[in-house]
């Protein structure tokens, strides 16, 4: 520990904090210092930074969908065997990238978002304009339908890392669609980004006005550059692709419209598309998770996040023996809508193999299915089973009599 | 922008998933360097970070409170000014240290906390043990007693940069008390840190036992450094000193134990000093604000925080004319016990010089007192009067006819 003394004299010229700081706080640096090269004491008083002894972090998945270069998905997952509450802080909320790594450096002061196709009045808003209309502030997570577990996945991370939770603030699209003056014969728009794939989706035109944002801020300051800065549309509970960012563009259309966007879940009925849209109910257990190592048999506290697409998480059970039992588990953060809830459940460990699972019950009364009873549904053998949509089946974790944990998949 | 096209050969690469990933992906970079020196595409996988058009940052402020070194208080503010939401980043969560710059560099492998005083079962424990019991999640804000407005601050982030808000996640302090058995006799805590100058606190135990955590994080990844790696008290609503931060130890007495912390409210009375302890209610516009330039007459949406010590924020009032009239501003957050509420209201600017207020009421019918209401009832003069206690006044911020935001104070 560094003990130094302030420099008594720095700290008596009245006018020169600044520089008295800078002489005197040796000590702030200390413990400040993430990686090398270490950062400056004025940039740590700026902005601060986690523990030298705190390294969680993302990694860095890709995938081809065509033989082509401009089939890549690119993702990077959220380490959520290392996650506590609700919150995913901006630094590890989870990138996905369509058609090459592609994070545009826009100038907030160049940006503009137009509002065009059926409405009265196409309107254009600089940044300035939409932080001038009321907005609003709620905790909402973004799943991607790419979030599938497997059987060679090693941990959370790999089976569940393309989801994560944050407070988003900006503009409810209501508002500006109003504003536009939307025609009667509208039913559908599509929003567009400005990267270069230009991701765009059509979103039913009853969601836009429902709950979607315009949003600019993430987690209390402005949206991260690979989350979507300056604008990201928020449509609550809707998979990630809808998730719009570096909005740029919304036209208000009177029909589906297809886009690069649409593989999997394609339908042109309205209602059936919207509910394709919809994640969850889902459920997975972060502590203890693959990779993680239990000391011994004892008392452990199983942790885990749950999240529904359809509205808040009603409940949360866990099962220690395979799916045979289920306890209730406790809700340790408030259930938002279409928010991440944390559960908990303190469980004996008596030093025998097991395998842990947990499953949720949304506001709608919808309950998590497991993996043997989609593969009913489907008539198909469970360890092939091809789950349609998004995956929200209930992952299993295998305790072995050393205490190491593992993917029950396999 | 950068449009390289992502290197075929590297992601056509089974297995080398990260080296293809270093080698196509160049374009990730790109708007994700906050200053210099730049940082790796590697390290902006791992754990992202702002764009580079984004420069927010906190200010330090230095102040002595005795002649001697150890007088020294130094302080980092909270950039209210460009606050979106309720969460504040934790790399711009407020810092208050007593006595010194100083941040232990702690190893959380080595720390422990240990319970004891008048207790049936003296305890200590390790952070893994900590972790293995329940916790809870909860969203609070913290401020410093020394968050008082003056007239020569230029700025929100001078006048109430000392408060700031965040998601706390840890264990409920009375689970850890019961498993120490708690002896009939005892009526408060003493909670120490493993900070130089210990910064510990005496709590009633009936605060203790009702909504106390022991925390170790914050917005979802451990608490950061400067917030008190890896161990913080959270007592819900009771000034910034009583969050200890690096918490070692805590000692269950029979009755107020004076401490180097309770210069400005020592109460013999347990119900007073707990009343004494108390934050709020308070509120401040965060814009428009001082430094805040408007572009001219028009439409602008009035945004700022409310926050109580003693429970929910009930409703938030905003004045354009000095005081003279009240209209009701619109939650923009849900409004959670002892956390920032955001609020906003829609405004129409003339042009003339006016002057902005905002003051709120809690879930105990308690109203924000005006900096008049307080002279009055000190008898003393209103440019003049000395707040006891935590200062919980309304904030004026005057508008002049060119449109420069300043403290309304002067």
């Amino acid at each position: 520990m560094n003990s130094k003394k302030p420099n008594r004299r720095g700290f008596l010229k009245g006018g020169a904090a600044l520089a008295g700081v800078a002489a005197g706080g040796a000590g702030l640096a200390s413990g400040q210092t993430a990686g090398t090269p270490a950062k400056k004491l004025d940039e740590l008083i700026a902005y601060g930074d986690r523990s030298r002894f705190v390294t969680s972090k993302r990694i860095p998945v890709a995938e081809r969908h065509s033989p082509d270069e401009f089939g890549l998905t690119f993702h990077v997952l959220t380490p959520l065997q290392d996650s506590h509450g609700i919150i995913t802080p901006s630094s590890l909320h989870y990138t996905a990238t369509h058609r090459g790594a592609f994070v545009p450096d826009i100038d907030p002061k160049e940006h503009r978002l137009m509002i065009h196709g059926m409405v009265d009045r196409p309107l254009i808003f600089t940044m300035d304009e939409l932080k001038r209309l009321p907005s609003v502030s709620r905790i909402h997570f973004i799943e991607c339908l790419g979030n599938r577990a497997r059987p060679t996945h090693k941990n959370v991370q790999e089976t569940h890392g393309l989801t994560s939770c944050a407070e988003w603030t900006g503009v409810p699209l209501s508002l500006l669609l109003k504003e536009a003056g939307v025609q009667s014969a509208a039913s559908w728009i599509v929003a567009e980004g400005a990267e270069e794939v230009k991701g765009n989706s059509s979103i039913p035109l009853a969601k836009a006005m429902d709950d979607c944002m315009v949003c600019y801020a993430q987690n209390g300051e402005p949206i991260r550059p690979q989350q979507g800065f300056p604008l990201r549309l928020m449509a609550p509970g809707f998979e990630g692709i809808y998730q719009i960012k570096y909005l740029r563009r919304i036209k208000v259309v009177d029909r589906f419209y297809m886009t690069y966007d649409d593989y999997g879940h394609i339908n042109p009925d309205p209602k059936a598309s919207a509910l394709t849209h919809q994640i969850g109910p889902k459920s997975v257990i972060t502590f203890p998770s693959g990779g993680h190592q239990l000391s011994g048999p004892g008392i452990y506290q199983i942790s885990g996040l749950a999240w529904s697409g359809a509205g808040a998480i009603r409940s949360v059970e866990v099962s220690t023996d395979g799916g045979q039992s289920w306890k209730k588990a406790e809700l340790q953060s408030p259930a938002y809508r279409m928010a991440h809830a944390r559960f908990g459940l303190g469980w004996k460990w008596d030093g025998k193999e097991c395998v842990l699972m947990s499953r949720c019950t949304d506001e709608l009364g919808t309950v998590q299915p497991t993996r043997a009873e989609v593969a009913k549904f489907w008539n198909e053998p469970v360890d092939k089973v091809r789950v349609r949509g998004a995956d929200n089946t209930v992952q299993p974790w295998r305790i072995s009599s050393d205490g190491s944990v593992h993917n029950g998949m396999a």
